[in-house]
């Protein structure tokens, strides 16, 4: 009696085992695949950024629309250059934990659903924190009047220059 | 000793079928929070609605911008009216099940990742699926042209005119 309890309970025990493992198997989604409504896309030119960044153009430039729509993912530490849009541009923070900073200002913490317009011809740049990935739309409206200005690469004394 | 080893077994299933539990405490999200990434917002204007339909205005126009940026839920069976855009609008499915027609084609279903480029002065609607809603993103460049003229409502018959 006793030995069969035992068993029953030992059982019963390795199903419920068996189902917080399978459970556990369902992994969390890291943090570059969080929300994952866009795909990642293709490594950003090295050129104009530090660190591994990944570009989904979500809308091209056209004449009829006028207006590029990416999505973006930058890698833990990972930051565009300093630059600047005639026309301005604006993000749409996505996921994970992003860095904007114009020139002159403070560094802003960025979270998902946050959203930042950058104003024409001021300099400034973006990116993900040092421990966090982050993930963006970018609409850069009014390219009639120029799409991008690239500059300098942001220094580590700069992007590490947070208040928290 | 087999009390013992009851004993034992039984407060470990104890422990692991309250864990069990407080895992199936978290619920799975309602499609009308999936991805959750902005706030729902105020509801649209009946007027140029069918349903319930919640906007939350991410960017407004004005003129350093120029394109109006909002987020959009539709309940399900929620629709627009028909209505078309001078300058084109750029939609970006954020989650759930959506529907998007053009005058004279078939209604397209969107999922979360679709990316809808509505041309320019073309009459179309969008809305949620019956059963599921939709959340979208909706970037409306070149205002100075125009921003949206409003048409009649979807009916039902068209709204359930759709090609499995």
């Amino acid at each position: 009696m006793q030995n069969k309890a035992i068993a029953v309970a030992a059982s019963a025990l390795q199903v419920v085992l068996v189902s917080v493992a399978t459970s556990a198997q369902t992994p969390a989604k890291p943090v570059t695949d969080s929300g994952a409504i866009f795909p990642k896309g293709r490594r950003a030119p090295a050129a104009n950024f530090t660190g591994t960044v990944w570009v989904q153009q979500l809308i091209e430039a056209d004449s009829a629309f006028n207006i590029p729509v990416g999505y973006v993912t930058f890698e833990p530490g990972a930051r565009s250059h300093w630059h600047s849009h005639a026309g301005g541009q604006v993000l749409l923070a996505m996921g994970g934990i992003g860095y904007y900073q114009e020139r002159g200002k403070l560094i802003q913490i960025l979270r998902k659903g946050d959203v930042v317009k950058c104003p024409p011809n001021v300099p400034h740049w973006h990116g993900a924190s040092p421990t966090e990935a982050f993930m963006q739309v970018a609409i850069t409206p009014n390219t009639a009047r120029g799409r991008v200005t690239w500059m300098q690469p942001v220094t580590d004394a700069e992007y590490t220059n947070v208040t928290k």
